[in-house]
């Protein structure tokens, strides 16, 4: 069980009384999160800390997962894409298998909790389905900046029965939306599998496995694989790096439950990668372990994250706080997480020569290449660890159910 | 939603008045069901009808899903299977790995009901990491005459924790478990995707595009692949009515989540079959769509089912439901199902001249195989329906709470 004190010595001990403080005032609160998936993405890896962080502190956290089928996911995955920009044609069918996954889990679970977190597009219909008697949150994660019009309306007419709006970013919701919002900027469990302190025999032991061999520095994106994390541009920058300096690339891809596209994304890098491929300078890594997924960030000289959109990136946050040297698009949540020069380098997602000539600079510059690793370890440290975001969830509870 | 009203003109009018009025006196009652699979075998299908139906009564019912990982589900069907009698190594890896799941999900899930049932060995040891406040029922849906020794003492371990145990058999508990003890035969829900009527058309279809032609007879089992349903015996059983009558043999298993063994079995069979394969005359079928399963039911001129171990055998419920002629292993759940020679034909797992001569018996006398359905038929309807099952919870319930 995931315990506040553990955070002693990582976190100053004011900020963690103060954490107990406000929680003590907040105790027995039933809190329920709800989201669509039990592993597998970053939403998921923050509810199975978060909510354990805030039983202990006292409130009765809950989390449960609506369970969705492929054709749901399949929808519910092009709804992400749309509010993140794309095209979507958004029929009656697809509207009808979204109310109807949504409908089905209500009829099964009771909902008698001070307050109700819906976490992402998913099952943002739920509150359709219930007597509302409690402030419900949505949780967006996503960049809502440019979301396609008629899904936005179409998803408008559930957000308005909602008291809050819980967003990573000023900038993520349009005026016209007349509900309370909060930033509130997601964290990591710096005690998981995937961000822990490993020994180096572990490491060796899962990079062998992995098929990385140590005899080339180390270039890595660990991300899913889909359009928004540009694969493509990826490569291209890789190609650019390997005319200067010899190295490798690995894509450390996972793949979620609830995102069926990967697959096809994946099959179509791979043809573009083909030729590196055969001689093992591109290796692709199937990161559905997270020990593995942590060894495979540990062991790489430069971290690269070419998101075209994002909603905060924590695959950004757990390199850093790997003290690894980042080099990153300027989007989403990642200039909050990154100052540029400092921390790691950020970058037009366009610029592919300016990807390719900082990850150069850092291969060939091992000295600098850690002064900006240990930075932005100490970065995350300060301002990206679990008790921070329990911490805002206090607040934004405390301020929601006490007035 | 499903709903009692919809089983007029199924079930007498006395006995669904009889449920609302068992019903009006636990109006209310917050009662949990947890398993460990939302989609895929025998005991989801329950609970997705059940649970909606008791909540039409008035009961708050809720279904909570344990969630485990493949190395978890690995071990739970090793115990499943000592449970029927195999060996296992009882390790403490598998025990740890067995209890982390199920305190790692007790973290994220506060119970305030009246009453939790458990259904099957995942979840059974939760009751060890909550305050018990309320009566605990296992309900166990495995024959338990021979379990294995030290495993059963070690799940005796939660079991003495509960209140009462609901099993399919008077037979499936051993004496030296100092429990109340109920037998509740499980039912099927009439309207669902599996059962309901199909349209010729739409039989059609999923015939056609599960590669099965329409110009000989079939002979169908539906089942799991696992060898308690002996899929070699089978094929045994099929070579010799080949002799006698040409048909063909369709394989129609399912997957469950919670069951990593299948796709082995499934290449043991194949590979013995392979003459047949090539032919058409053997057909594996992946039932992972309920329509589809119900097509390949509808369309079979004989079930059978050569089980040798059962917990009760839906599979024949469902057959005998859509008036099909069963030939079929006395154990388990069936001889409850069966009636030799009136609703179906009965024989020692081990007979397979006996299965195999009912079967060609079958596919030469039509008119008997039809007689044997209908009769069939009317017995499910009269007894294994679900308002039935609902029935048996309400007396159970009422007997527990208001003692």
């Amino acid at each position: 069980m995931l315990s506040i004190d553990q955070f002693r010595h990582l976190i100053p001990d004011h900020e963690l009384a103060s954490i107990y403080k406000k929680a003590s005032s907040l105790c027995g609160t039933r809190v329920l999160h709800i989201n669509s998936t039990y592993q597998g993405g970053g939403v998921a890896e923050i509810l199975y800390s978060l909510v354990r962080l805030m039983n202990d502190a006292g409130i009765q956290a809950e989390w449960r997962i609506l369970h969705g089928n492929p054709d749901f996911f399949e929808v519910t995955k092009k709804f992400h894409n749309a509010l993140q920009g794309s095209e979507v044609r958004l029929t009656e069918q697809k509207k009808q298998l979204y109310l109807q996954i949504n409908e089905n889990f209500s009829q099964i679970t009771h909902i008698h909790h001070d307050c109700v977190i819906i976490h992402d597009p998913q099952p943002l219909p739920l509150i359709k389905f219930y007597r509302k008697c409690q402030p419900w949150l949505w949780r967006c994660h996503i960049d809502l900046t440019h979301p396609h019009e008629g899904l936005w309306d179409f998803l408008k007419g559930f957000l308005i029965r909602y008291d809050h709006v819980i967003v990573s970013s000023d900038k993520y919701v349009q005026e016209d939306l007349a509900l309370g919002k909060t930033v509130i900027l997601p964290a990591i469990n710096p005690f998981s599998l995937k961000n822990m302190e490993l020994p180096p025999k572990t490491i060796q032991k899962y990079i062998a496995r992995a098929g990385i061999p140590a005899d080339k520095p180390v270039l890595c994106q660990v991300s899913r694989l889909d359009p928004w994390k540009d694969p493509e541009g990826v490569l291209e920058v890789f190609t650019r790096v390997k005319e200067k300096v010899d190295c490798r690339l690995v894509y450390c891809y996972n793949i979620a439950a609830d995102d069926p596209e990967s697959m096809r994304i994946h099959d179509q890098v791979y043809q573009k990668a083909k030729r590196y491929v055969e001689k093992g300078d591109v290796i692709f890594v199937l990161g559905n372990n997270d020990i593995l997924v942590n060894a495979v960030q540990f062991f790489s000289q430069v971290i690269i994250q070419k998101s075209i959109r994002e909603g905060f990136c924590l695959a950004v946050t757990e390199a850093l706080w790997k003290a690894k040297p980042v080099v990153a698009s300027n989007v989403g949540g990642i200039p909050a997480q990154i100052t540029d020069g400092e921390t790691g380098y950020l970058l037009h997602p366009g610029d592919h020569a300016g990807f390719a000539e900082r990850i150069v600079y850092l291969l060939q510059h091992p000295k600098e290449a850690r002064q900006l690793g240990e930075n932005a370890r100490i970065s995350i440290q300060k301002n990206f660890l679990l008790p921070r975001l329990l911490s805002n969830y206090l607040d934004l509870l405390k301020g929601i159910l006490q007035k």
